[in-house]
C-alpha cells in the first residue's frame, strides 16, 4: 500500500517523502543481534512485520545480523537503499549520513539523541549533520527520534516500545508527533479501543522533516480516516497549512495539540525542545482557519477517534438523549448544555407516538427516560428507537444504559441500537457502565463510552471539528493551501503619524472620519467652519501614543474663534514639550452605538493575523477581543464578532437599536485586504472604531500604522 | 463498628437514624429463595456479608428462606427488628410500614418502585405511607430504593447488584446517592482503584429520609475520610449545612454532584424525580460557604479519592513537576496552568543544587526535565528528588515518568518515590502512562494516574476542596450549622419607594447617597440650597422602576429657581402619566469611579442570598456577578468581588487610583446583615452604587426593597 497521489496539493509538497513511508529497500547502520538496542529493535521489527523490500544491515565485521546477511559498507549494497536507519551517535551517525546521502539515499532517520536537543556543541554537530546532507538531497528525519514506521508494508524504521508492548496492527489511522512519549500515548489509547494505526511516526528534534511534512504524505493516503499530530513548535506553517488544503478536499479530521499553551508550558516548551513560542491564539486562528481541529491534550487525540472512523457527518448539534435512568438523562442534559449540545424538544408527532409506546409516567421530552419500565418490556427499546429516529430536530444521539446486565435482553438492545444507528445514518453514542454490558454494544459496532461526561466530549469534539472543517471548507474551498508570507526580514520600522495612517487605511476601504491636515491657524478655522458642528483639533505627530495626556487634543470645538484657539493650545502644548508636529489635524466630532478596536500585524510565522475586540478604556486589561488570520472571510469575521463577550448587546437591548455588525464585518475585512495588498504594513490599529446603529456604518476614530522601511 | 458520635453538631439531626447503619436486627418483607429477586438479594447479601444481628424474614407461608428460619408476622419475632427491608410492592409496602411501624421498629427501607415516581395515585400511595410511618415514629427509606449498607458490620437493605459484579470490601468512603444508576459509578470506579466503602446508599424518592440525613450519620463516623453525595433537589438545606458542620469539624472531605446545573438538566430532573430547581449559582454559593465541594460529574466524586485518603493537606497550589519527558513537562505545565495551579520558579539555592546533580541539558527550572539521562543513570531520580523536597516554594508535586519499563531501575524509582512523598509529607501524585509501570509506583503507596492532564485535574480538585473548606472553617470554625430561615409563608408582597428603600438599607450602615423627600417647591428649592452643588430631582414612586423613561428625573439640577422648575416638571410629568408620587426626592449628585450593584433575596430553599457585581447599562445582558450566602465574612465577600470580571481594574489601571473596594465590601456585609434583621424583606436591589477611590468610600444611589406583610 502506498500513500495515493490524488490531491490537488501541489506535489512538490512531501513528495520526495515517499521513501520514508514506502522505500524499496531499507539499511540499517548500526543493527545489533541485541533487540533492546535501538537498531537490532528496528531489525526484529522489519522481519516480524514482513517488510519485503530489502533490508540491509551495514556492519564492516559481520556477515549477518539476526540471520540477516550484512554489507560492510552502502557500496557493497546491491541496490541502492532508499530509506536509512541509523542508529549509531554523534560523529558515527554523521558519516553514516555522508555516506548514504553520496549512496543515493533517499530519507535518513536518526535514531541516535545527543544532537540538538543536548548542548551548543550538539546543536552545531546537528547543523554540520543538516549541511552534509542537503548536499545530495538526502532529507533527515530525527535526531533524537523514536522513528518512523507504515504498518501497511511493514517498513519499520522505529524503535518504540509500543510494538512490543502492545500489538500493532495497520488500520485508518496516521499519528504523527515529535517525541516518543506524545505518540505512545494516543497509540495505547487507540490499540486499547481496538483502532488500528497506519502510520507511526515521532520524529525528535525535526532537523529536517517537519511534522508537517510527514502529516501531509499521511493525509494523502486515502484509506487515512483520522490524522493526530502532536508539536511543540510550529517550524513550518506552509507545510502546516498544505495538511489543512488536504483535509478539507478529503473532509479528512485533523487533530492537533500543540502544547505550549500557557506562559508555563511554553517556558517548558523552550528548555525541550527550543521551539519557538508563538502567542497561542494565533495558533489557534491558524489551525482554526485551515479546518484543523485543535486539542488540549494527549487523551484528546484519541477519545472520540470511534465516531471519526464510522464516517459519519453530523448534520447539526441538536441531541437527543435516550436512557432507562433518570439520572443519566440528567447529568446527560448538564453534561451537553455545558459544550454547548442543545437538548431541543421532541416534535408533537414524536412525542404522540412515543406516548404510545411508552407507560404514562415515562418521559417522551428530550431526554426520553424510559424508566425500570425497561426492566418489566425489553421490548421497550427498540420500540422507541424507531420513532426517535424519524424525528427532524435531532442530529445526534446519546444513548445511555446503566443497567448490570441481569434481567434485561441484553442482545435486544444491541440488535436495536444497531438497527438504529444504520436506519438513521446519524451518529450515535452509547453511555454503558458496566464492562459486561459495555463489551455487547461494542461488538454491535457502536461507539461507548463509560460515562455520559464522557460521550458527552467526544460528541463535542466530534460535532465541533466538523463544523470548523466545513466552515473551513465553505470559506477556502477546495484552493490549495494559500502560503504564509514571510515577514521581509532587515529593514527599521517607522511609525505613521494618525494623518498617514487614517489615509492609508482610507485608501483601502476603511470608512475614516472625515478630517483635514492644516498646517496654519487658517486652515484649522476653514476645516472647522467646513465641517460644521463641533469638531476635535489634534496635534498630528508619530511621536506621541497617548495624545490627551500631553495636552495635543482638543474636543467640542466650534466656529472660527474656538478653531483658531485650539491651534494656538494645541502647538504651544507641542512646542513647550519640543514634540514636533506634521501639522494639525482638525475631525468631526461623531457619535455612534459604541466602541471597537480593529488591528492587525504580520505573525513572523503565520503571516497577517487580525483582531477585533470590543474597545473603551480597559481593552488591555478587560480584554474582550477575537483573533483572525488575515484572509478570513466576512462569515468568519462575523462569526468571530458573535463570540465576543459583548455579543448579546449587538442586536440592540433595552430598546436600543441593533449596531451595524455587517459594517464592522466589512471593515475588518477591509484591515485584511490591506495587510495583504501592503507588504510592507508591519501592524496596525484602529482604536476606536465606532459602531452606529444598523444602517449607520462604522468608522476608524484614531489609527496607529507601523510600516517597515527598507534600510 | 457504630458511627461515632463525638460531634459537636446537634444530635437531634440523624441520630434516630442509627438503626439504618447499626441495627440489632433486621427483618425482609418479601424475602425470597431466588437470589435475583430483591428481597432475596438483601438475605444473601446479609448473610455474605456476616451481619451478627438477628435476621428475620417475614413470611406467612414458609418455615425458612435461603435457610434461615421465617417468620409469620412481626408479633412473631424474638426481638424488635430495628430495621425493616420491605421488597413487596404498592398496598403491601404500606401495609408493611404500618405493621412494622407498630411492632417498634425504627428504620424502614422500601426497595419496591412504583410510587411517587410514577403517577398521581403512585404519589398519593406514598403520602399516605409517610402519614402512617409518621404516626409511629418510623422513618422510611425510599421507596424506588436499592437501599442501604454498612459494610463495616454486614447490615446491608441494598440490592446492588454492584455487590454482585464487584467485590466490595469495607474502607474508607461512604456514598449517599438518590439513585441507584448515581451510586454504581462511583463505587464501581473506586473498587477499581482498590478503595474500599463502607456505607452504600442509594435511597430513591427521598419519601422521609434525605440523603443529607445519611450523609450526617455517616460523616460522624471518624474511620470516613471521604464523604461522596448525588442528590438531584436539596429539599432539606439544614441537613446539608449540617452535613458542612461536621465536614469543617473533621475536616473531612465532601464532594456533592448536585445534577440539574443547567436549565435541560433541571427539566430532565424534573421529569425524574420532581426536585425542585434551584437556581444554580445560589447551590454553588451554599455549598461553598458551609465547606462542601461541588464537582460536576459521577467521575469527578472517585477521580481524587486516592489523594484524599492520603490524608495530606496541601499548604498552597504551587506545584513542581518532575519527568524524564520533556513533553511530559510542557503538556503538566499547560493543564495546570490551565487550572490555576502556578508553576514557580525554584529557588536559586535549590536550582544550583539541581545543577550540581543533573547533566547541563537537563532543566534545573520548573518544570524539571531530567531528560533521557535518566536511561543511563537510574540514580538521577532518587538524586534529585530530596534536593526538590526541600524547596520552600513548592506547596505539591507531579512527577511524571511516561517509560516504557525496560532499561530503567523501576523498582528503584518506585522507592525513591515513596521516600520522597514521606519526606516531604506534600501531596505527590504521578502521571504513568504505561500499565506495567504504573502497577509498580502503586505497589509502593503513590496515587498514580495515566496522563499529566488527569493527575492536574485530580490535584486541582484536591487542592480546592481544600482551599475551599479551610476558608469555610476560618469564616465559621466549629459553629453548628447556621439553620436556614425559611421565607415566611403567606403574606402580600409590598414594594418601597425609592426614599423608604434608602432609609432601610441606611439604618442596616448601608451608606446612601444624601437626600431629602420633600412634598413643595419651596422644600426641593431649600433642599438644593443646603447640598449646594448641583442635584438629582426625582419623583418618588414605587409604582415605577425606570423613572427617567417616564420624565420622572432631572440631573445635574443648581440653585433655587433650577430646583423649583424641576419640581414642577416632575409632578407635571407624573401627573400627566397618573403615576402617585409618595413626594419627590432631591439628591446630591455625587461622583465615584465606577458603578457596581448590590442586592439580596430570601432564597425559598437556603435563606438570604446576596449578590455583588459590576454595574452599568447591560447588568443583565453582559452580567459580571458573584453570588454569596447571607452570611458570608468580609473575607468571603472580598474573595467573591476578586472573582468578578473586573477585578483586574480594582487595585487602579492607566494612572488611576485604586477603588475602594473595602467600602464595598463592608457595605454587601451590611446587607448581609440586614437581611437576618429584617426578616420581612423578600428582596433588596442597589443600582447603582458608587465605589469612589480608595478612601472615599462607596455609596448607594438607588434602591429597591421588596417586603412581605401580613395578610
Amino acid at each position: 500500500m502506498t500513500p495515493a497521489r490524488d490531491s490537488t496539493v501541489p506535489d512538490a509538497l512531501g513528495d520526495d517523502l515517499r521513501a520514508a513511508f514506502d522505500p524499496r529497500s531499507i539499511a540499517i547502520v548500526g543493527a545489533s543481534d541485541n533487540a533492546d538496542k535501538l537498531g537490532g529493535r528496528v531489525l526484529q521489527f522489519l522481519q516480524r512485520f514482513g517488510f519485503r523490500g530489502g533490508i540491509y544491515p551495514i556492519n564492516p565485521t559481520r556477515a549477518e545480523v539476526q540471520g540477516v546477511k550484512a554489507y560492510p559498507a552502502f557500496d557493497a549494497l546491491p541496490e541502492v537503499a532508499e530509506l536509512v536507519v541509523i542508529a549509531v551517535p554523534g560523529d558515527q551517525a554523521v558519516q553514516a549520513v555522508e555516506q548514504c546521502g553520496r549512496h543515493g539515499s533517499r530519507v535518513a532517520v536518526i535514531l541516535s539523541a545527543g544532537f540538538g536537543e543536548t548542548d551548543d556543541a550538539g546543536r552545531a554537530q546537528e547543523r554540520r549533520m543538516v549541511e552534509i546532507a542537503r548536499r545530495s538531497g538526502l532529507r533527515l528525519i530525527g535526531p533524537n527520534s523514536q522513528g518512523i514506521a507504515n504498518f501497511a508494508n511493514g517498513a519499520i524504521g522505529n524503535f518504540s516500545t509500543m510494538f512490543v508492548e502492545t500489538d500493532p496492527v495497520d488500520g485508518p489511522v496516521a499519528i504523527v508527533t515529535q517525541s516518543g512519549g506524545s505518540f505512545a500515548v494516543p497509540f495505547g489509547l487507540l490499540r486499547g479501543q481496538g483502532v488500528g494505526v497506519r502510520y507511526a511516526n515521532a520524529i525528535g528534534n525535526q532537523c529536517d522533516v517537519t511534522v508537517s511534512e510527514l502529516a501531509i504524505a499521511a493525509a494523502r493516503d486515502p484509506q487515512i480516516k483520522l490524522l493526530l499530530l502532536y508539536m511543540e513548535g510550529i517550524p513550518d506553517a506552509n507545510h502546516l497549512a498544505a495538511v489543512g488544503a488536504i483535509a478539507r478536499e478529503r473532509r479528512l479530521p485533523v487533530l492537533v495539540v500543540k502544547s505550549g499553551r500557557t506562559a508555563a508550558g511554553q517556558r517548558a516548551s523552550m528548555s525541550h525542545t527550543g521551539s519557538l513560542a508563538t502567542e497561542d491564539r494565533v495558533v489557534d486562528a491558524f489551525l482554526e482557519y485551515h479546518g484543523l481541529k485543535r486539542v488540549n491534550d494527549l487523551g484528546d487525540l484519541a477519545k472520540a477517534a470511534e465516531l471519526y472512523l464510522q464516517g459519519w457527518r453530523p448534520e447539526g448539534r441538536r441531541l437527543v438523549v435516550i436512557s432507562n435512568s433518570g439520572t443519566a438523562c440528567v447529568l446527560t442534559a448538564d453534561a451537553a448544555t455545558g459544550v454547548g449540545l442543545p437538548i431541543n424538544e421532541l416534535t408533537p408527532e414524536t412525542r404522540a407516538a412515543l406516548g404510545k409506546v411508552l407507560p404514562s409516567f415515562a418521559s417522551t421530552v428530550n431526554p426520553v427516560d424510559i424508566t425500570a419500565a425497561l426492566l418489566s418490556n425489553s421490548r421497550l427499546f427498540g420500540d422507541i428507537l424507531p420513532i426517535i429516529a424519524k424525528d427532524p430536530g435531532a442530529d445526534i444521539f446519546l444513548i445511555s444504559v446503566p443497567v448490570s446486565g441481569r434481567g434485561y435482553d441484553l442482545e435486544a438492545f444491541a440488535r436495536d441500537a444497531a438497527a438504529f444507528v444504520k436506519s438513521t445514518g446519524k451518529p450515535v453514542v452509547m453511555a454503558v457502565p458496566q464492562p459486561k454490558v459495555a463489551e455487547r454494544f461494542k461488538q454491535a459496532g457502536l461507539p461507548v463510552f463509560t460515562l455520559e461526561s464522557q460521550a458527552v466530549a467526544a460528541l463535542d469534539q466530534f460535532v465541533g471539528l466538523h463544523e470548523a472543517l466545513e466552515n473551513a471548507c465553505e470559506a477556502r474551498a477546495l484552493s490549495p493551501a494559500v502560503l504564509v508570507e514571510k515577514m521581509p526580514g532587515g529593514g527599521t520600522e517607522l511609525v505613521l503619524n494618525e494623518a498617514d495612517a487614517l489615509a492609508l487605511a482610507g485608501k483601502h476601504g476603511v470608512p475614516v472620519v472625515p478630517h483635514r491636515l492644516c498646517v496654519s491657524a487658517d486652515q484649522v478655522a476653514a476645516a472647522a467652519v467646513e465641517f460644521g458642528g463641533r469638531v476635535a483639533v489634534k496635534g498630528c505627530t508619530n511621536a506621541v501614543t497617548h495624545k490627551s495626556d500631553v495636552g495635543l487634543v482638543c474636543l467640542n470645538v466650534q466656529g472660527d474663534a474656538a478653531a483658531r484657539a485650539a491651534w494656538d493650545e494645541v502647538t504651544a502644548a507641542a512646542e513647550k514639550q519640543s514634540i514636533r508636529l506634521d501639522g494639525v489635524l482638525v475631525a468631526r466630532m461623531v457619535s455612534g452605538r459604541r466602541e471597537f478596536i480593529v488591528g492587525a500585524h504580520r505573525d513572523p510565522t503565520f503571516g497577517p493575523v487580525l483582531t477585533v475586540g470590543d474597545g473603551g478604556k480597559y481593552v488591555e486589561h478587560l480584554p474582550d477581543v477575537q483573533v483572525l488570520m488575515g484572509g478570513s472571510t466576512q462569515a468568519e469575521i462575523r462569526r468571530a464578532v458573535q463570540r465576543l463577550r459583548v455579543a448579546p448587546i449587538l442586536a440592540g437591548v433595552r430598546g436600543e437599536p441593533p449596531m451595524d455588525v455587517d459594517a464592522l464585518v466589512t471593515l475588518v475585512a477591509s484591515v485584511g485586504r490591506l495587510m495583504v495588498d501592503e507588504p510592507d504594513v508591519v501592524s496596525l490599529d484602529l482604536n476606536p472604531v465606532l459602531v452606529g446603529a444598523l444602517g449607520e456604518g462604522c468608522m476608524a476614530l484614531d489609527g496607529v500604522v507601523v510600516k517597515r522601511t527598507a534600510t
